[in-house]
């Protein structure tokens, strides 16, 4: 029985009468809001305006809401017009004759422009305060006296930036701490008022403040909860310790759901701490929208009675419904909260009902603007003949106020929440708000503004299930071809937040040193072969620590490698494209079985975290299943251009012998990418590792061959790249070199693979990824704390050694400073070490040679550019080939660390003009693979769109991490020079149409020849 | 009004009273054909069996019949056996158990294999036997004299094999003459009968024979109507003479309708010599179905009256309607006959009235199996007042034999269309009967085998309109890409069979004459630029004949024209797709307009004749609204892959400055192919033709420019290959360089490409069509005479000087004698002459430079091979670069002549022992571009489909002229190293992808970015 008590029988006489009960309560709670004054439910003109516009029109809710994201983020006046004037101009909106007016000045910085801007700004103030209750301490306290007058408690809640630095972090601890002195002062002199300040036990803090973990720390990931425990609680503590003091209630808030587990865990780690244990004055949150959140309370509950004193919690439905199912269906990880608004109001009331029969062992909080959730709680409350002082009731300030009175009036403990903080900055907090009285599934919607029947909204939601909006899902439309037939799901990243994954992960790492020195031998079908020289694999964090040796090919060898290919041709080439796709499918499975021990390699062999190495062997698996579902879909549903008389088709073909030249960065996926190409076409193909990463190139092949592709038709080469790549690429049996790697060796095999030898009876494609310098532009408009996270991210994960990593950010003048100093701050807490910890951003450079490579940019940097910051030595580890970290500015458009690929932990700000010296900067490159724009301006985004000049543009979000499918991956200009990887046309590089046309008129007998069967692909050689 | 005379006015009492009748007559034919003795129902066992299965199933249909059309073909017993079970082993055709038993013989040439063989050959004999009615003279007089032993008159007509060669021309004259010999001396005996031998002026000849013009003349082409006059007179008048001499009946059968105009016009102006125009026992055919069918008539009639002499003329509906559908759609032109059944049938009442009128000057004959048709006719006559001496009813032998019966016993003259001869050579003519007979809209069916109500049958066509099959339509399914956006047309070619169209290419050949000679000079950014030196084009076939002179550029203009390209990239890059596609349109229509001005051109500068040149115009066209239409769709609809919380789309960007250089064989087809793609993707362009065909070059130019492409995007650079092209690949400017040439040349373009230059900040593209060495493949089961015909096209047309030319034939063994006799027949009939001539087939070759290179391998042949077929030099114009068209056989595999590309009027023939020598033979090239195979083996090709290693592969047609769209077209191999020009991947390699996402989550804001507009294509060099 899902979540339900022993007492709260479904069905029973007493159940039946709490329903009735709950019917007559709501009822009378409809009718006190109703006779509420009216001037309560007055709204400002712009609110109305606003929420009217909203409701009529999804696309003009988004665009205002957007724009009102943006605010606290513009500069003047002036520039709060031009936002304006560029998100209202679209051409969906052009109907809106009052928006017209809006945004009719001529000039955005012009008089009337700028009094429009000054307009609309004081417009959001005032919306903003109607749900925000102060912009500092000492307003929030006077709004919270003024409910108190109105015999309504309050908590407090700290609107604040994002936590991305220490020193953030300390901020956020010294205004709590400031709110629990001058609160916990400010309170003594408060007379007591029994409705609210009596609990069952006895009076009750009459201060109370609501803090979030994640303000107290700069990291506050999951994949560490070690560190957070360290850190939170190092700054949690001394607030605690004083609010105990002084009596002020603290409640720990719960945020979204990549946090909750360790903030439970944290929560009951510090609350089990000798100095608190006996404290009950603080609180946790449950939140109803989680599909686990039965077990949530119960674990709570069981760790309270072994805690042995009691503490608050409070029970929300969660706010944050939006976000979690977008991140789940956009990363393909299970939707953790309820998909529909009748589960999660189920959910609650079930929840209630357990909290409520525990209220001697905790004190039941529920938040909730929802009437039927609230008659819900007073009459399972009567039922179980607890009195008011049992248990509060919590709303937020400013939305439901008639509601709030009704339930003063009749005597219930009432809380309201309140935010409080720069009014702009909690613009994010007033949408969310906002969003919800415009949602349709809104209860206070439904309830006041559209009046409708009561007793439908008093209905028992797990009985009347309304229908609500859609959950969002992944879904494509409107797509150049057609997907009808691409069944291709991404694989999932595993989640290093949960530490049965951790343990995994470290049992793989250690299992994979225990099969040390791995021996990668040359495969020619299927057959090791002993060169006698060989070349070690060395692990970059440990040097000494030999992770493998592969064999080193000589070219005699690649000539075996390539006639072997060429005689496996006809077998593999002939095979059904069914059968070919079922293979490579296979070996998608394999990798995923086996992720855990493929990803500890990666981290053994090349340093990537295990976060990184897992995201790899995802891209891997993604590969396999991408080109199988390619491959099927051409050879099931060629193009047919059958006219009366003619049967036309055209079908793919493969080339020939594919050699794969791969990189060390991407060991497991370039090569995946490239040989599953290949091979799906009915290729086979000869793989020429980098030297670096010859084991997770080895574990690959292996992988394959285990999933059915023959020894005949795919053919493992460990070699030099100055002999065996250079005559792999030269050889006139090969008719498809696919590289990626540095811009030199591209450029050599560009012009060895342009020449036809004697023999060679075709002309051979290069498929080529070449380097990259890739930048991200600031905007000035942009909140700075997100482009910060973004630009660290893909300038440093993995030690800046990605094609598509962060090299140059391009600052535009106005941002620029206030950007570089809180880059300086955030980069600070990025955590460099070993590999092996999940927890680790940044670990070693692949190789000594790397090491020294970098070294030279950045001795050059130190003497032409500004070090806007450097790592500490001291926080290196003193082993491996360790960088540290460093940005500079005033880094000049034509030095050498403007313009070269670094390809190491590096990264040079730049600063522009404008907008329009920005894109300039980032186009003046020789490189055009990925690039980034963090901007709140439409039409920066869209110019951007359009001249940006580079393969991948990511848009307010980090530039790496191409996903399959989803973002095809490649570059322009000297970065590369074929299709995009991960997209529909890359797999026809590797393949050679071929239009068959059958003449069906035989003797005037008309008629379609259509085969039974129809061929896709066979040996073209 | 419609075809309707002056007393048919409808809804007239007259009219009324002619309905009823109408109505009696039919009932009283039905009645008495279900009356008449049930014997003359029985059919064949196997044909029951035929008609059963193919009613049920139209794949069992086309299969068992195609099965049938290619009986004749087969070599003995085992190999009809092998064939029957290719045909049924197909998937739809696997529940029918029936046809399990009758292919369940292990091998075809075992006992029972043979003896399945020789059972369904037989089978196929019989149900020839009751359409056929006998297969020499002898057996069809018989067969005659026993129809006028039942009142029934007869006309015999011969069933032949296709004339392809003067010889069996002669051969179907010999076999007229016998007939009417013989015919005449066995009238002599004939009792007459008064029903069938009585007109109305007196007795008719009781001798009467049906000839097909086409059987007497191996070219009749319609283009060539002087030259038909002259042969077929030349055979026919001897044998009308003697018709006339022994008073035999001579009836000219009217054929398909491409043929129409050619047979009206001949009769017509034969009829008016001296010796025939008093001659009334003649006759000829109109078609009601044809839709100008009544102009028919009324040009019949009004030249009747002119000449002064009755003939007889015969009503039909028309018996290629299926062919003539699918060749209109096929082929884009208007469909001649009516589409809907009824039509034909209002149609043929209509001239039925009219001839009826004028019973006074044609005799009449209406040829039916309709009741209610032949039912009109009577009532008609009735209503007239005349008798059935006016006029004449005709049924075909075997078909509605007891409608037969019903008309003579109602004293009706009734003539019976007796075809004879060989009778697998006549399986084509029994199959159409099958297929009438099993035709839904089959009268024959629906009146006897349905026996449906009388009066439904009866009704007039005209107002009852009942529904028919619908007529085929172009149309595509299933296709790769979803075409839903795709708005393409291929255009059509003209027609030169109409005297008008071939008047005004005289006219525009003489216009262009007139304009010589034409100056071409450099065009950069639009501007003319001397160069102080030219380049002279010559007419090939007059080579005195300065067609026109280019600029000769030097590297120097190449440098100017590559940064004036680059500098008109911007512009051009950032118009939207959809005005770029509409300046590509405007150039096709451009195009349109201006054909023959154009075609005239490449008549004058290469040699074409006007059809191949008209061709390459329509090509062109087609290129400019393929492209277009292509950079619409991907612009319009871009793949997109928004997820919740990002949105992504795959935009195609162009790379640049497109070098194009061209060919002189296709000048103005392959580069409208290679710069529209280029234009069409926002690259820029600079043409370099070859000096042999500057001015046709300089005429698409022009186009492009007059649609309104900027003179900074398009530059004309004519020079020479060895500097200007080598500069323009190998120059770091450019990004990609378009070329379709010879082997040598793409090589070194393939390798001066791959070479990343300094200051190049790209790779370079190429994108090559090279040479080829073309093979088709002549199985030993074809219709030797449809292989002969289309060998000869493929190889001869435009003096085999297309890349696509056939160059080797490669005969199966069994075939390979009679299959060479019969080419080196046909061969005889080509027509070498002046390209201006629609009639020439073969005209001059570029220049003598290629005359002396393809003499040498003349030469060679000579001594290493026999030579099959060459022709007269005597046939040879005097002036001009002509090469004698020439065949050899016992061609060596590894000579030159088998392995090197000639590209003239030279056909190697080779000998393979079987189907799979011959694949061996045919992919033993080191070119891969075209291949043909003949063949009426399910087996052989399927194989060919899957192992026939070429870009384009035809089946049983031609293997030149791809068109656009429908034949994507390009080599492997050395032909070639892009993608299908005219198919959907063409254009991909004139583009950059680029992926743009963007994260649409803003502080937990969710809904997707959707711009207002999607960028498609920026500058990105």
């Amino acid at each position: 029985m899902h979540g339900t008590t022993t007492q709260g029988i479904p069905g029973s006489r007493v159940m039946r009468m709490t329903q009735q009960r709950c019917l007559e309560l709501g009822r009378e709670l409809f009718e006190r809001a109703h006779a509420a004054e009216p001037g309560i439910w007055q709204r400002g003109w712009w609110e109305r305006r606003m929420l009217e516009f909203t409701s009529a029109d999804q696309r003009m809710q988004t665009q205002l809401f957007r724009f009102m994201e943006a605010l606290p983020h513009m500069g003047d006046d002036g520039e709060v017009a031009r936002h304006l004037r560029e998100y209202l101009d679209d051409r969906t909106l052009r109907e809106h004759l009052s928006l017209r007016f809006a945004a009719s000045f001529d000039d955005p910085r012009g008089l009337f422009g700028r009094s429009v801007g000054a307009a609309v700004r004081r417009a959001a103030f005032l919306m903003a305060r109607s749900f925000i209750t102060g912009s500092n301490t000492r307003e929030a306290i006077r709004y919270a006296e003024r409910l108190r007058q109105r015999r309504m408690a309050f908590t407090l809640d700290v609107l604040g930036e994002a936590t991305i630095s220490e020193q953030t972090a300390d901020g956020a601890a010294a205004v709590y701490l400031e709110l629990i002195e001058s609160l916990g002062a400010a309170a003594v002199h408060w007379p007591r008022i029994p409705q609210i300040d009596l609990g069952r036990a006895g009076p009750m803090p009459r201060a109370n403040i609501s803090i979030k973990l994640s303000a107290l720390d700069p990291v506050f990931n999951p994949v560490d909860p070690e560190g957070v425990y360290r850190r939170v609680g190092a700054r949690l503590r001394p607030l605690l310790s004083r609010a105990r003091a002084l009596g002020v209630f603290v409640n720990v808030d719960m945020e979204q759901f990549r946090y909750r587990d360790l903030t439970f865990d944290f929560f009951m780690k510090l609350l089990n701490e000798p100095e608190y244990r006996d404290w009950p004055d603080i609180g946790v949150v449950v939140q109803a929208y989680l599909r686990d959140a039965d077990e949530d309370l119960r674990r709570l509950l069981s760790w309270v009675r072994r805690r042995g004193t009691e503490i608050a919690v409070r029970l929300v439905k969660g706010a944050y419904w939006d976000s979690e199912t977008t991140h789940a269906v956009r990363w393909n990880t299970p939707i953790p909260v309820w998909t529909r608004k009748w589960e999660s109001d189920a959910c609650y009331e079930r929840l209630t009902r357990v909290m409520l029969e525990n209220a001697n062992v905790i004190r039941p909080a529920f938040a909730s603007h929802n009437v039927r959730s609230l008659a819900h709680v007073m009459a399972v409350a009567e039922e179980l003949g607890l009195s008011p002082r049992d248990y509060e009731l919590q709303m937020l300030a400013g939305m439901g106020d008639p509601l709030k009175l009704a339930v003063v009036e009749m005597g219930q403990c009432l809380r309201i929440y309140c935010p409080y903080g720069n009014l702009l900055k909690g613009m994010a907090y007033l949408i969310r708000r906002l969003l919800e009285n415009t949602s349709n599934d809104s209860f206070l919607k439904q309830g006041f503004g559209d009046r409708a029947a009561y007793d439908r909204l008093l209905a028992d939601p797990q009985e009347a299930r309304p229908v609500s909006a859609a959950p969002p899902v992944r879904r494509y439309e409107d797509t150049f071809e057609d997907d009808g037939m691409l069944e291709f799901t991404n694989a999932a990243n595993t989640g290093f937040g949960s530490a049965e994954n951790r343990g995994k992960m470290t049992d793989a790492i250690a299992a994979a040193r225990g099969r040390m020195v791995r021996e990668c031998p040359v495969r020619i079908d299927g057959c090791e072969v002993a060169t006698g020289a060989w070349m070690e694999s060395h692990n970059p964090a440990r040097p000494g620590e030999i992770v493998g040796r592969a064999a080193r090919a000589t070219v005699a060898h690649a000539d075996r490698a390539v006639a072997a290919a060429a005689r496996g041709l006809p077998d593999w080439s002939q095979r059904a494209p069914a059968e070919r796709a079922d293979v490579l499918r296979r070996a998608g499975s394999l990798l995923q079985q086996r992720r855990f021990e493929l990803a500890a390699w990666l981290v053994l062999e090349v340093g990537k975290n295990p976060q990184q190495a897992d995201a790899e062997i995802t891209e891997a698996i993604d590969h396999c299943n991408y080109h199988a579902a390619l491959i099927e879909r051409m050879a099931l549903r060629p193009r047919r251009r059958n006219v009366p008389g003619e049967d036309n088709v055209l079908v793919y073909d493969p080339c020939g012998v594919c050699a794969c030249i791969t990189p060390w960065d991407f060991p497991m996926s370039m090569l995946a990418g490239m040989a599953t190409a290949a091979l799906a076409a009915g290729n086979t193909v000869v793989v020429k590792p980098s030297s670096k990463a010859t084991v997770a190139a080895a574990n690959l092949v292996a992988v394959l061959h285990a999933a059915g592709v023959p020894g005949e038709a795919l053919h493992y080469l460990p070699g030099g790249g100055d002999d065996v790549g250079a005559h792999l690429a030269a050889h006139p049996g090969v008719h498809i070199v696919a590289f990626a790697g540095s811009r030199s060796v591209a450029m050599a095999i560009s012009a060895a693979a342009g020449v036809v030898r004697p023999n060679q009876l075709h002309f051979k494609r290069a498929v080529l990824d070449a380097g990259a310098k890739n930048a991200i532009i600031v905007d000035d408009d942009v909140d700075i704390d997100e482009a910060v996270t973004g630009v660290l991210e893909s300038a440093f994960a993995f030690s800046g050694q990605k094609c598509t990593a962060c090299s140059r950010v391009i600052a535009l003048n106005r941002v620029h400073d206030a950007f570089c100093a809180k880059l300086a701050l955030a980069a600070q807490v990025m955590a460099v070490g070993q590999p092996e910890e999940p927890a680790t951003m940044i670990g070693p450079v692949i190789d000594d040679a790397a090491r020294q490579a970098i070294a030279q940019y950045i001795a050059e940097g130190r003497n032409q550019a500004t070090v806007l910051f450097e790592m500490g030595a001291d926080r290196l580890p003193r082993e491996g080939h360790y960088v540290a970290p460093i940005i500079f500015t005033d880094v000049a458009p034509g030095s050498r660390l403007a313009r070269e690929e670094v390809f190491g932990p590096v990264l040079a700000v730049l600063r522009a003009r404008d907008f329009e010296h920005a894109l300039a900067l980032a186009n003046d490159s020789m490189y055009a693979l990925t690039g980034g724009l963090y901007s709140r301006s439409p039409a920066h985004i869209e110019r951007a769109r359009w001249e940006f000049q580079v393969g991948n543009l990511y848009i307010n979000r980090r530039i790496t991490g191409s996903q399959v499918d989803v973002q095809p991956y490649g570059g322009a200009r000297l970065s590369g020079g074929g299709a995009r990887l991960g997209g529909p046309d890359y797999l026809l590089q590797f393949c050679r149409p071929r239009t068959i046309s059958e003449n069906t008129l035989r003797h005037g007998l008309t008629g379609s020849a259509e085969p039974a069967r129809e061929p896709a692909a066979s040996a073209m050689h």
